[in-house]
């Protein structure tokens, strides 16, 4: 029975490498094979214990992924160690090298011709030749405003606008994604940080750049042309998420705009609003067509949990994709598969 | 330049065979070569001028249907002759046995497994061996309740049950569609014609079973039982469609429910109501999930609208999917393909 499991390796076990790697020992149709991280203070030691479950998953955290994917078959790695294309590279080529797939929570990897097409034509073809299939997702980017938007517009004509708004509570997320987003620091800070493209949401760039080229929205208007800003949400009052207290002044997170415009219009827009103490969270899509689409989730979808799910319930659908660097518009539908 | 376009074959022009054709005529990247019907009153004529347009499609109706895929090269028929799998089955085989592919409306066609598994099996392998693809799509069935029911899922962990709200105001609908209702009929005539079966919305159940199957919601908790009810609405007040008056106390539309159960739980419920007269239109999926999901289409899509879109939408994605009989399930996420 167990030869018909798929065989995964968790690679990253930050918080959502870990929650992940959670999901994955807990589903019966995949086979936890190993585990991979850098940080010194869990190699060595048993990833189930390392992930906060009860009992131990009887596989050890290595530093050493060229040695275990050498070792064994591995039909997928679970892969989320950084947002950057350019930074995890390395470790992307190296995987898809050895026959294995990825599916990575990597933001930039959703498309990433935009961040560096010449390593994104490197990584597919050598991906390709070894029979791996590498794709970037997650809930956002990767879903609720990229992937969401894609298959709402299937039920559309004569498409001339799509656009996507998600309203988070950063309180109720992770203590990376409160760093990511600047909160409870000095707005001059932000500024700084801004100026370095060292705070503020990756991914939104790309989620745009997935649906232009899914929809081919602009098609008819010629070449796209994509734009961002990102601000500073300044907090009104004192606002609090589990470990941190904002004070009124100072940055509660980030207000984060995508825009995409052809011929002169705007055809896209994807507004993301990520802030301790944010009032009625929500992703909302509303698609200009005929007919029009206007769809919400009400609450949003959480970001953490969901991000976990969706790069677990991935694994069996991208293992079973053309192989190549592949992004979530050339998968089937996603889907629960636990 | 013509070359690149994909050639497709009008079949059927009813009301939605229509509506997909003008849609089909209008984009770039098709070109219609042929149509097909049975109407003596509209075979011989010009396929643009039957549709309405204001200039010739220069491609004629045909009655026959084997001269015409004979005779040409035709990628993609999209096909909207019936509902039902058995009756539509010796068209389906005789376009997808010339190698053909076909995008259907016929409701029952999105999971044919359900009314003839047989026949289903056989479809599969003469459109595989063929090199053509063969799948059955449209709003509901075919996304509201289904499409977009699974792709909701994939941001999901741990989903105990799924459930899916269609209301859509039947006034806004098409004549058939009305009568497929009853809208209109006395409730003694509503309840004679369900018992021949000749009443209602085809493809619940169908929806129902694509949604199990592609998330498999049920596979821990045993093998699923499918059941359906069909009642009809009474109108209370005087309610009216363009064509139509329905006077209290006579059949303003249906309502149905397909629920799923496993394990003596309900998991699956899909509930539909259409009726002349329904306030507050809307589509709404709700999973019971970590971490749960509410979402809302608000004014619900508007299916004849939006059933020819989706059609037409996915000609190109189901010409490049693996041949043999297909679901929304394994096609790419659907999308906008004007």
């Amino acid at each position: 029975m167990d030869k018909d499991k798929l065989t995964v390796v968790c690679y990253g076990l930050g918080p959502i490498g870990r929650a992940a790697a959670r999901l994955a020992l807990s589903r019966k149709r995949l086979k936890v094979v190993g585990a991979v991280d850098v940080d010194p203070e869990i190699v060595g030691r048993d990833l189930g214990l390392v992930c906060g479950l009860p009992s131990p998953a009887l596989v050890d955290v290595t530093d050493d992924p060229v040695r275990l994917l050498a070792g064994k078959r591995v039909d997928v790695v679970l892969h989320a160690t950084g947002s950057r294309f350019a930074k995890v590279y390395d470790q992307l080529a190296e995987i898809a090298g050895n026959g294995a797939s990825v599916v990575s929570s990597c933001e930039e990897l959703l498309f990433p011709w935009i961040s560096d097409a010449e390593k994104a034509e490197s990584l597919d073809k050598l991906a390709a030749s070894a029979g791996a299939v590498v794709v970037g997702t997650g809930v956002n980017p990767g879903f609720v405003l990229d992937t969401l938007a894609i298959c709402l517009s299937g039920a559309c004509d004569g498409v001339r606008r799509i656009e996507g708004h998600r309203v988070v509570d950063a309180a109720t997320r992770r203590a990376p994604l409160l760093a990511k987003i600047g909160a409870g620091i000095e707005v001059a800070e932000f500024q700084r940080l801004k100026e370095e493209r060292r705070i503020g949401h990756v991914g939104l760039i790309e989620s745009l750049a997935l649906v232009a080229d899914a929809t081919g929205i602009a098609r008819t208007r010629g070449p796209i042309d994509f734009q961002e800003t990102l601000e500073p949400v300044v907090a009104r009052t004192r606002v609090q998420a589990a470990d941190l207290v904002v004070e009124p002044g100072r940055v509660a997170g980030v207000h984060q705009i995508a825009m995409g415009s052809a011929g002169g219009a705007e055809v896209l827009r994807l507004d993301l609003a990520m802030f301790v103490g944010a009032e009625d969270p929500h992703d909302e899509i509303r698609i200009d067509a005929v007919p029009p689409i206007h769809a919400r989730i009400h609450g949003g979808v959480a970001g953490d949990q969901a991000t976990a799910a969706i790069l677990v319930n991935l694994l069996p659908l991208a293992r079973a994709a053309r192989p190549g660097l592949r992004t979530m518009a050339d998968l089937p539908v996603p889907r629960y598969t636990g």
